[in-house]
């Protein structure tokens, strides 16, 4: 079983062993390499990002005597968010999330975390910047961190992928926010279409949130002794945060409802902006078109009819009469979109 | 009392025998069958599909001292769901739903679920699968399973009930999303059908869970002997899923209000657009009516009158007219549905 | 004080008699006829329908040792439902409701309950079939209801009014679901005027129900002494009913505003479309004036004009331009409303 | 410090003295007057009306003791509800409401009330009946009101005052449902108006009700001990008629909110009817102008226009079509506004 | 390290020293001067106005032992409120804001406030009145609040800051209220603005005060030992203040969303008018260019023609029927804006 250089294709595994006497850090290029590997301190948490190497998988399963059924659960990155106690480890699926700024797209990964007594095991299948500060943390010399156990590192995992919710409720708010403007400005289609596509990124998140606070309400009710009680206090904490999220994601969505309306509204009212202009010319051709219709009258006697000058002041009445009335509705604003 | 060949047409008796020791399972073709057998495991699971034949129900009833009114109940497939406690055993209702993607109908069926010391039985009138990953789980060689006892099936088998209308309140929910592109780009009367039928399912949805909810509330607050305290905190797991079913449902239910609103604003956006089109019809004829009111004017001294091309620079200039207007129109996007 | 026959206009007074042994019914013509009868068993339920009879009401008064003020809130049937401490016996007033089918109207009555230690007084002015499931319950022989306290019994009480609040709410929300329809197909006035009876329906309910969740409220805190700690359980079951009732309603009212939204928007796209008939029509005249105002002009030299055929060429033109226009509105149903 | 004949615009003070064996009551022309006398009974009551006399309030505060803040807090009569605890009494804010049915508006006054061990001070600008019924609960020969505490009576008053919210809030939901029924028949500015001025009453209500809900939150949690326990669970119920209060309160401030969506709704319906008839009117002068057109044409051969009942037959023509596209759009109801 | 005389733009030290025996306060120049100054009293308060100089917060820091990172959080004025427990002290953040009337803007400030045994340290960048009052009720000669230890002071200062919350929630909501006014009488795209601006605020607030709420529940449940019991129980009514802000926050925000409504409804039905006005003016031209189009028709046989006064009856008849249906217009209203 052996995995070449390490390219962002390839699967990268890296390991931190840490206790309260200091920690250790290393990447390792494969499988292989790690066998030989014996950490010096007593908890372990293993990172692997990238999973389509089914051997790493296998061999970590193997070594941490995993049930097949989470390697599968690991491998099947399109699941609800759950938690399932094994008896020796616990098996906790979330999801991350990564919006990307040049695309506007939001990507989603699944997070399986696999907590047991002195190790956390942490897949995803694409790298991500997620758990990085977390390590500048424990790297930190005398780090209080190092003095926890390995159940607080799992709920400072958990707390950095609900952070990075805020972040993301936060940016769709925003985002929001700024297509309020456009949407009373011009409501064009591609706008509707954006709104659209936020609107379905709440829709990601809330499935991805929602089943996380069960699980984490499932674990504060102590159904779990993986968790210290101190740190089932902190549990507490993410819980509140998840709830933060949601109350702001729900106000995002009817933001975007809201956002919607304003924008139906918007279309209809420069519809009736651009009927109200037609209607106006409509109007600038009536008493011209009624003068002529005056001087078609076939009454024998009809002042101006035998003048030679006669037909330039009807036509000067009809210019006169319709640059009149244009001046008014140019006054009060209803020949302009 | 005999039961021919199961025909699809015909009930379908299981029994599932099981405790730590084992398990057995046993299909009876009719009830006379099932006399003869005595199983060799503690627990019971019998399952009935089918209640067309009230003989049945009748020999069940003897065998499992259920009281008549009981009976009365499993045949009557149109209550609310709730739970009656019969002293020896607990007498449940609720209803599964299964949507079919061909036909974009909700189908809803009663179930009937016998909780007593050591049996349960359910009912049903429909076969369904909603069952079968229990049976499929129970299956597996030294399952754990088989270790709990039959509050812990009846756990159990409530919670695929209720893990199913998660599948379907997703699956009204991503019907909802769909329908609304098409409520902005073709509100036709088909559309608002659709909607409608996806209303009424909320509807027939939101009046099976509330019931059930407050019937696991009754359960969970332990008026009932028959669940053992660990099973009861399962229950609320159970009683946690369907507050977010419930919550999930009443998101779906106000995405259905706002594709309504949606829905009819798009048609009311669209009248205006035709109209907006007649309107500017009307204005491209305007000019070159008051051109020929012009030169139908009487006026003895008129240019253009006597020449022999008068005509057609008339119809030349209603013509110039008519297309320059026509022209800044289509620029302006007026003349586009 | 003489009660002659019992016809519909005069009171009714039912006395059931129970406790563990048995039970026995009375119904009396009047209250003299009731002073000679003596109950065999302990605990007693006296129900009064009617109560234009003072003399009754004072009667019963005496011999239960009911307060003056007790009797006058009986006889003012317009209270909101309240509960008060009289020490030797508990005074509530309910309100009931009746669905008319028929007249499509809710009507109301008031329910007062009085809970001594053995017996149970109710009084109606109408009669109503509400109490008749639970004297069924009752006469089923060796009914373990008997050997519950009067406790028991008003609790049952409460239960059958909270029961048949859900069956007129679930009325309601069909009503409303069925106006829906009515309100996208033919918005007339009628169906104004109905949805905002249904809106005041629910209204009434509303203030029926809200204060009878205090006093539920009240009850279960254990403020009273009258109610057993079994049967306040139960009490939680009927709280637990109300709180679903009053969810459920407002849904209903919910729907109902949407639906004026609907019937609003419904009428506006209406007149919409009724203008844009008009307006299609309008253009159909266009090009046969506008020929008219060609072949009316006064050039010397113009085509046709001399042609004996020549004003039919033009009708020709005219309609052939007016029915190839109506073809095409046509098509894009533009002319049907 | 003499105060004169009690006119309705001088200060009136009220003494209520009793205890377990009984009841006196005494209104003082002024404060010298009061000096003399001395109750006969321990607890007492003292209520004035009137804050313009700062005298009166000064001998008042000297003689039970009440910091000058307390004072200051009493002439002050736009406060936000608030408790204060200063040791020996606690000093609370209110605000009562009374609707003037006549002139439609709602006034509010300030209430302190004082609550010491033995005594309870009200403080009000203007009379009002708010206090009225108490003052006769208590005059009830052998009232078991007399053998409470002072903190019963504080209970009691702060009790009526929160019932006379529930009063004012059915008023004006009252008022919001009878302005709905004119939103849809006569959407007049002058609506508007009473719109927006009931809305204001709810804001106010509203900002007079929450803030005494912490109030009576915080004397729940038993952060006072001028309240026994006893008096506490009835303060319980106080809060929970408030949170209804608030709850009807929203209920009816949203039906304002949709009034408003009605109105507008209404008149651009009306509007749209007006335009319909409008266009209705243009439709039909357009088959008659046609004819006229038609016959203006220069053809040499045309019929009918060599006939002396020529012009005629064209004029009954135009009156022909017109009339039955008349009546055609009188049957459809288009003429009517 | 010297600070010259105290500008606006340079930083401001006070520092408040208190216990049971009395207060003394001063201010600093600079930090030189302060070395030399030992308090009398062992509680401190030390405020600081103005961070632009480094060397001040460095000096602090050493002396009362703050860790660089708290440093440098205090300098870093964008944070959300949070609360972190550094072991010896807490260290807290939190925002202030500021209605300026004249130019209708909402400015914010960050507030460090750091919590240790006999001290409480707050950092502001900008001079405010925030806890002017505070140390109002300080200096008044044998304050009670003296003899309550430093963690009161600091729940003093969280309440004065979420009371200010109170006045700016309180003015926003009287804004908005002003503006649906406007929005019904003149619906500008300047009042647009002004609502889009309001909302803005209304998000900042919600962004601040939200985690602030998060902040106190962690406090509440006991998570600090810096907060004595019964000064957590004062931080229950912040909590309890924080959630009246939130809803009140949440019902100016609600109004703000209709007054969008509002406006987007009253902008269409000013539209409406005006097409109303424009179709009006189209309709009294019908009648007119209808009978010049009578008279223009060719019939050798017409009356009126020949009459030398005809051309004049004719013009009086347009006349006459334009003003009649003009009058008729007028007096419907259908003529004004």
């Amino acid at each position: 079983m052996h995995v070449g250089a390490v390219k962002t294709d390839r699967p990268l595994i890296s390991l931190l062993a840490y206790d309260d006497d200091g920690i250790e850090e290393h990447r390792f290029q494969g499988i292989d390499e790690s066998r030989a590997y014996r950490p010096q301190h007593k908890r372990l948490w293993l990172n692997v990002y990238g999973l389509q190497d089914a051997e790493i998988l296998a061999e970590i399963g193997r070594r941490f005597g995993l049930h097949p059924l989470v390697l599968e659960d690991i491998l099947n990155t399109h699941q609800r968010p759950k938690i399932e106690d094994y008896g020796t480890y616990l098996y906790c699926v979330a999801r991350v999330f990564e919006y990307d700024g040049a695309t506007r797209t939001l990507g989603s990964d699944q997070v399986s975390l696999v907590l047991g007594e002195n190790f956390v095991l942490t897949f995803q299948e694409r790298r991500s910047g997620t758990f990085e500060p977390i390590r500048e943390r424990m790297r930190i010399p005398d780090s209080p961190f190092l003095q926890h156990g390995t159940d607080y590192l799992a709920y400072t995992l958990l707390d950095a992928i609900v952070d990075q919710y805020f972040v993301i409720v936060d940016r769709l708010g925003d985002t929001a926010e700024d297509l309020e403007d456009d949407a009373l400005a011009s409501p064009t289609p591609a706008l509707l279409k954006t709104i659209n596509l936020v609107k379905h990124d709440t829709h990601l998140l809330r499935r991805a949130i929602w089943p996380l606070r069960e699980v984490l309400n499932g674990l504060i009710r102590g159904e779990s002794r993986f968790f210290s009680a101190d740190t089932r206090l902190y549990l507490r904490d993410i819980y509140d945060h998840l709830v933060h999220v949601v109350e702001t994601l729900d106000a995002v969505r009817e933001l975007l409802g809201d956002l919607m309306d304003i924008y139906l509204s918007s279309v209809s009212n420069r519809l009736n902006v651009e009927v109200r202009i037609l209607t106006v010319l409509t109007t600038l051709f009536l008493p011209a078109t009624l003068i002529t219709g005056i001087f078609g009258m076939n009454f024998q006697v009809m002042p101006l009819l035998g003048e030679d000058w006669g037909f330039y002041v009807a036509m000067g009445m009809m210019g006169s009469v319709a640059l009149g009335m244009a001046a008014i509705f140019w006054r009060r604003n209803w020949l302009r979109l």
